[in-house]
This record gives structure tokens, sequence and C-alpha cells, in this order.
């Protein structure tokens, strides 16, 4: 039995190891394979470490192989996101479960909502038509629609988790797939704000480390994380990418700026107008509303920052799939992958440089601000742990 | 009588005051016409201060109306620096003569060489070949077939200023123009370097005021641009665009970079494989050659930054003329511009911002390093000096 998990790991903490330990009980699962975002995460930033140091932080704590989420996917929205992942499970042949946290703990209340979202029956579509009339924003009106049509209250669809549980549903359910989900309830409140509790969520421990509060985070992750961690030498942030995001405004037709991915509805103009000299952080700050939110917005910073063009993101799903790093003892699972997968595996970067092509420019902008080196994902060998 | 010089004013010093004197003495000139670089000078980097500022310093001191050369040729090499500003008087309809000064001081010889690059005659190119064939380079070659063709001595084709002053009488005569040529010796050697004798080079000046050494300046600047320089709150150099070409380094396909303006013969992966996290400075000391001389490199570098590519270069000329300041009693030599020219007059960007896409974006780079607002080439005003 082979269990999929989808993560970022940005940093890996007890709730991550909490999350693994119950697959393994759940599922009795011999292999776990996480499906990680690399160097930059959905959130729109970048990691708080590189994908190699995060990919040892999962091989050291239950996790057999790591495969990466490429980039346009990683910092995708929600849908996409999910579905670059579930698309990488289907092709690697070799995945039987799909296993994540909600805040819900249940899977058929998902179900329910991803048929009617996938398959919009007509009576569904004419609620949410009759919603949006009235003035509320798209995704007030879907929500209204679904708790109308279902009959059923609809609040769990705003916790962070349960939003992407539904769409690791709806992916599974749109690609056909024979994968089975799993959920996790998530235990604790996870506040993005505050060190208390027994799990906290990796917004709040990145916040410490940004702090430079470490000894406050030790004793939310694995002492074999926080050891790695003592060692980096710098956490990036957005905000270290403002001087790149001042050059292109400048040097770039702002018009051909609506070509970037999440760049929508004359986004471009308002970041155009507002940027002058200001820190990424402050910009979105002023130009932030109910429709874009702070998120939103910064994702489409980062696609701009990343030249990540609507072209760019292939509908149809991940071309190959690259392996991180796996645990030693588990080499027969790597032989079984590439055996088994319907897209090329790729351990070696070298080998086909083309296929990589976004995640090699985006990898040498991430060490742009840690490191001076250009061509880090030619030279960052696959992570192989005991 | 209306003479035109065209010049960077990079800054305005009493070398450029005694050319504009002497040019009116030698042609009793009732306006002079200054055709200007902009915001960055052929030199491939930002011009000390901008060109409102610069343009005051012409107005001031006896150049009766500035005219910009566009960034496309004012950064261009040697001809086509040379083929913009002629191109333009021409299109002006109202310049009778040019003045430019050069180490040599007179015609001939320059018009002499010139029907010989310009109409290449058979026995010239065959000598040329076979120096090409013994492996010295194209211009060293270009130079021994000159003197072997001419019986002269060619060494007076190494001075920068008889350089500049060739390829001003090359565009005449390929335009054949109906401008006269005036020639203006130079006084003083103009070391680079030292700040002595009774003139000294712009460079000079400009590396003293780089180092705040502006009391040892003041003597070879008229009075008006020393109270000028005074108010400079900074002075940009090309490093000053260091991140932004590593962002462009790692963010670019290194191969759309051969689009680039003088980016030549595979330079574009030198400077990829050596940029790092070097300032720009650094890198053109490592990569340049006897073939690619540090003013070549630091060209591309900046029309990279710029991007300016070759195919964003009109060689069949200008498109429009744009005034950027004229004296309050010389309205009517604007009035005998706007009427005689054979291409737009342009005294407001708003009136034509696609005729000046190129220089408002160059714009917005230049203020990138020393002001943070965005859309200055709308929002600066046409000079008028008293």
């Amino acid at each position: 039995m082979n269990v999929a998990i989808v993560a970022e790991y940005n940093p890996f903490h007890n709730g991550h190891l909490y999350h693994i330990n119950k697959t393994k009980e759940l599922t009795r699962a011999s292999n776990i394979i996480a499906v990680m975002s690399g160097n930059f995460v959905q959130r729109g930033e970048p990691a708080f470490a590189d994908k190699v140091t995060r990919t040892k932080m999962a091989l050291k704590n239950g996790v057999d192989m790591v495969i990466e989420l490429p980039v346009e996917y990683a910092t995708g929205s929600a849908d996409l996101f999910a579905f670059g992942a579930v698309d990488i499970l289907n092709k690697s042949g070799i995945v039987d479960a799909l296993s994540f946290g909600s805040e819900l703990g249940e899977i058929t209340p998902f179900s329910d909502v991803a048929d009617i979202l996938n398959n919009e029956p007509a009576e569904f579509k004419r609620i949410m038509m009759s919603l949006l009339e009235t003035g509320v924003s798209y995704p007030a009106a879907r929500a209204g629609a679904i708790k109308e049509y279902l009959d059923i209250d609809t609040q769990f669809l705003n916790s962070p988790n349960n939003i992407l549980a539904l769409e690791y549903i709806r992916a599974l359910k749109s690609t056909a797939s024979s994968i089975w989900p799993y959920t996790v309830k998530r235990k604790g409140d996870y506040s993005d704000e505050e060190l208390a509790g027994e799990f906290v969520s990796a917004a709040a421990i990145r916040k410490a480390l940004l702090n430079g509060e470490d000894d406050r985070v030790v004793e939310y992750i694995p002492k074999s994380v926080a050891d790695i961690i003592e060692n980096l030498s710098y956490i990036p942030t957005i905000d270290d990418y403002s001087a790149s995001l001042h050059y292109i405004m400048r040097s770039c037709p702002v018009n051909r700026l609506s070509e970037i991915e999440d760049v929508t509805e004359g986004l471009e103009n308002r970041i155009h107008n507002n940027i002058s000299d200001k820190k990424i952080t402050e910009l979105i700050n002023i130009i932030k509303t109910k429709r874009y939110t702070y998120t939103k917005l910064q994702r489409a910073i980062l696609h701009i920052i990343l030249n990540l063009r609507k072209c760019d993101i292939d509908r149809r799903g991940v071309g190959y799939i690259r392996v991180l790093g796996f645990r030693k003892s588990k080499e027969n699972l790597l032989a079984e992958l590439t055996h088994k997968a319907s897209v090329p595996v790729i351990t070696n970067v070298k080998a086909a440089p083309g296929l990589l092509e976004k995640e090699i420019r985006a990898t040498d902008l991430y060490y742009m601000i840690i490191n001076g080196d250009i061509g880090r994902e030619y030279t960052n060998p696959i992570v192989i742990e005991d």
C-alpha cells in the first residue's frame, strides 16, 4: 500500500509528523510518498528553506520518497495546486491512496460538494445566477448555492484545509482517479499567529523564526528539523524581491503583464500605479480588497517575478515526475515508479533541462536571494537519507 | 544661420563652452541647437544627472534649443549615435551646419576616409580582406586598409573625438545631407583621469564628483553649472543596476538575450556564466577582451537592462523630434522647427506616448535609482530658460 501526502513542509512540524503517523495507522501504508512544493509555495512566496533542505526534513521524519510539485502548480490557486498534485499521483502509477488533513475529518461532505461543482447541475446553476444578480461576490454566490441546493451548512468550506481537501476530491473525481481519499482530522486550532497549544501552524513557526525566536519553536518541531533549521543562513521573504518588481514595472510595457498567470481584471495597472519604491508587502496592503485578497495578490506578484504566463501552465497536467529524494532502504520504490509512471521520471535535471526550464529559472531566482550561484538546479544532488 | 552641436553635457564644462563660443565665432551662428542624449549616454551608463537638469545647463550657457537624441541612438555604437543625430538634424529642416570638436581640427581627412568607408571601392576591400586573412581584428584591418589605400597616417583615427567626427561626416554623406560640417580643434589633452590643465574631460569631472571632490571641479565648469550640481541628490552609476541584471539573468531564458542590441557572438552566455552576484563593473572587468572592450560590454549590458532589442532600432532613422527645452527669447525657433520638420515635433510627451515608449521606460528605469516615481517622462516639464 503506497499512500501519498501533498505538502509544503514549510517548515516540517509536529502536526505533519502526526499526519504521517496517523496516515500509517489508518491505512497501514508500507510507503509514504510526499508530493511537495519546491522553492516557492502556494501562498505566493519563497519557501523558508530550499527544497533540498525541506526534502531532508521529510525523509528524516517518516516520508519515504519526495516528488516535486512543479512551480506553476505549487504556486497556483487551490484548484490548480490540487489538480497538479493529483495528476502527478495518477501518472506515477504506484499510488493507492491520498491522505490529507482537514478540519472536518470526513470525506462524504466534500464528495457531495465536489460532485455539484464538477457537474454543475442546472438547478444549482440557476440558484447561483440569481444570487449573483443580487450583487454578491462569486465565491459567496457559489457557497450560497451549495448551501441551498444540498440543504447543508457550508460553514466548513471556509477553513483553509477543508478548502484544499475539497479541491483534492474534485481533482480525483475530474481525473477519474483510481486513488482513494483518506482524511485525517486536524488537532488543535492551528492559529496562524500564536505559538501555543499542542500543534501550531507552519505560518506561526515561520513568523517566530523570522523574529529570531528559534528557541520558542523547538517544542513544535522534531529534533532533526530543529538541527537543520539551526544551520540555515537566511530565511527569504517576498520582500527580498521588491527590487525585482520595481525593475519589471519600469522595464516592461504594463499591458504585457496581463499575460501572467493570476493577473486579471487590470491588476497589472493597479500594481504599476501604486508600486513606486515600495516593498511588496506594503504594496499588497495598499491594493488588497475583499475580492483581491492578500494571498491572491501575493501569488499574482510572484508569478510576475517568476514570469509564469498563463500559456506556461499546461491544463492537461504535468509532463514529468521529478524525484527530489528517497530513503535508501526504499530504492525499490524508485524502481517501481520508473517502471510504472506514464511520464518521464527525472532524478537528474541535467538529463532533461528542457522539461524543467521553469523550475531552473525559479531556482535561480530563489538562490538570487540567499546565494550567488546560478545553475543550482543542475548541481543540487538528489537527497538520499538512511 | 542655425548651427547644430551633438553633445551629452555629462556634465557641461568649460570645454563645451569653448566649443559653443568658437562655433559662434567661426560660423556667425544666430542660433545654436544641441542634439543631446537623454538619461543614458553613449558609454552605456546612466547620465550623471537627468536630461532636464542637463538641458538647463546647456540653455544657461549659450545653447538656444535642446533636442533629445532618442535612447536607442544615444546609447548606440559611434556610427548609430552619429547617424541618429544627423538624421534628426536633416529632418528638422532648420539646420544649416553641424559643428563638432575633433583632435584633428580639419575636415578633409575625415571626408576622404568617409568616402572610402561609405563606398568601399573594390581595391580597398581587397586590401582589407588580405589583412583579415593574416588574423588581425576587423577594426585593425580596416585601419590598415585605409592607410594603404589612401597612403596617409591613420593614427588620428584612434582619438575619441576624431572617431565620432568621422562618423558625423559618414552620416552626413550617407544621408546626402545639405548640412555643412565644421570642426573645432579641441584644446588641451582632456585626460580622462586627471584634473589638470585649462580643460578637462567630462569623465575626469564625473570621477571627481563621484569621489565627493566638488570643490576641485569648480574651476573647470561654468558657475551656473556648479550651482546646479550642488543641488543634485545622487549621481547614479551602472552599478546601481546590478540587482536588475541579476534578476534578468535568472528570470529570462539566456538565448532570448541574443535579441538585444549589441549582444552578439554568444556574449549573453559569457554574462550569464560570470555574473553570479557580482557588480556590473566587476563583471565587465572579468569578461572584457581586446575585441569586447569595456565600453562595448557596458553598452550591451545597458541594452539588456533597458530591454532594447535589435528590432527596436529603426535603421531608417528617427520618427519624431523631441524638444527638451529652449530659450524664451527663441520661441520663433520652436515655431520654425514645428513648421519645417518632416516628422512630428514633440514638446509634450502626453500627446504622443506611443512614439516615445522606449524613452518612457528608460526614464522610469533612470528614476528607479534616484527617485521613487514612475511616469516622470510625462510629468517633467519642457525647460524654458530666460
